[in-house]
């Protein structure tokens, strides 16, 4: 479970109600931990019992060089001893992952071109301090129509690129059904994310349409809208790729429901959408 | 000027706004034309002493055989028709273009593979008609926020593979800037396109966000927004494209506004935003 799908749930309620809904794994967010302080924070996350997934989400690094960019680069640096200390917190199996969102055109400019060589730079940089960490960097290509606002990235294909010129353990991709499912490349990245050991997480939530109003929040869980989850699914593990499937969700609805019944149901849509082979066991209520 | 920029124009307001506005071409819509007939459409477009660019559009064939895709196929035939009688009509220099939207995932279906494969089914039963009549089909990629409901075909690479098969001057695309600026494989398919003669028609309107609660509306007057139109405009012509550029815009406000204003609107906003070089003297009011 991504703590997301829980998103006004602080770090307490979102560690009892996923561990008590029987999941093993949980991916945290940087506002809740930090509400808490990080050692306490991972003092909890050991409590629970649950594995750590990843950590989310920094990035957010297209601006040209200055004292904003400075920032954004410092603040990945925390975040990245953040996923290292929380990884060592989780029960065994956790992964030391850091989901990144690029970032979207700086206020202003036009140059998607400039701003996709500025995250090649950020991630330049930041490697050396992840691989010292043993911490993965996992680009995050989003949909395209947060190309401006949000992550000049688009594609799973442009994410690998980005990743090629670090180690698979330092630098990989976050492969996200909801981000590229309507990409004609998609199965042939998803083989080539998997084939150089890039696959740092896989993420699932559902599409459909009409959006609402704030597109950001247009998740659905599995099985809710479009997405052929058995045949990405499939191609995934058809990589070798063994590690957690997290649902993220951001919906207004969702988000307002009890936490318990969202993890549920989440249990339940995921199982049935995603793969019985992949579902835990869950406790009912 | 595609007639859709001014929506709520009949076809008469139409050719005489865009005409009075100093504008040479117009690109019509289906709906607006049937409204009149298509003889005495043809016999209006003539006398407006416009040149006519393109038809838009059809296309929506992405369902499985059977009674509903032989109705669409059919009214496919009859547009490819309508293409060619108007191009007939129009000024020297008038092209025979019919817009094709693919279509998206038919109701209840999440095969997207699938629906891509009745896209090319589509375009080979079709193609041999466009070619008896001296139309060129043209694919349109739209933005992949449509990829469920309209339109499965969301990159240029994808029409550039779909048009592969047939003859250039049978089956080309379309170069909408809203729909693929922000794919990142947008200039090298751009030059493919242009190498292998397939640019059937480019069309300008800009990008935008935060979206409106109807994303299909979403679309603005060039330089409003993010998209960098020098550059998509200089690799259209650096591949020798040396056709119409047609202005495209859905937007509610635009809609609202007055028929003279928003042709004004759109001719300065053009020359200001997309090229001087490529904008027509236009008369002032």
């Amino acid at each position: 479970m991504n703590q997301a799908t829980i998103k006004y749930a602080n770090l307490d309620e979102a560690l009892h109600s996923v561990a008590a809904g029987g999941y093993e794994a949980i991916g945290l967010w940087r506002e809740p931990v930090q509400e808490v302080g990080l050692a306490e924070s991972a003092r909890r996350l050991r409590d629970s019992g649950l594995r750590f997934t990843t950590l989310c989400r920094g990035g957010f690094f297209t601006m040209p060089e200055g004292p904003e960019r400075r920032a954004a680069i410092d603040d990945n640096r925390r975040a990245i001893e953040e996923t290292a200390t929380l990884a060592a917190a989780g029960a065994p199996g956790s992964t030391a992952v850091y989901v990144l969102v690029a970032g979207g055109l700086p206020e202003g400019s036009r140059d998607v071109v400039d701003a996709r060589a500025r995250v090649a730079d950020a991630l330049a940089e930041l490697a050396p301090e992840a691989q010292a960490a043993g911490v993965t960097l996992a680009i995050e290509p989003l949909h395209p129509m947060f190309a401006s606002d949000r992550c000049v990235v688009t594609t799973l294909k442009q994410a690998l690129d980005l990743a090629e010129p670090f180690a698979p353990e330092v630098v990989g991709v976050t492969v996200d059904t909801f981000h590229i499912w309507w990409d004609p490349e998609v199965l042939p990245q998803i083989a080539r994310a998997g084939a150089s050991g890039r696959i740092a997480t896989y993420q699932v939530c559902d599409w459909k349409t009409p959006l609402p109003a704030n597109v950001l929040n247009s998740r659905h869980y599995p099985g809710d809208g479009v997405i052929d989850f058995a045949t990405l699914t499939a191609a995934v593990e058809a990589t070798g790729y063994a590690g957690d499937v997290e649902v993220e969700i951001f919906n207004d609805d969702i988000w307002n429901a009890p936490y318990d019944e969202v993890v549920a149901r989440t249990a339940e849509t995921f199982g049935a959408a995603v793969g019985p082979h992949l579902a835990l066991p869950v406790r009912t209520a």
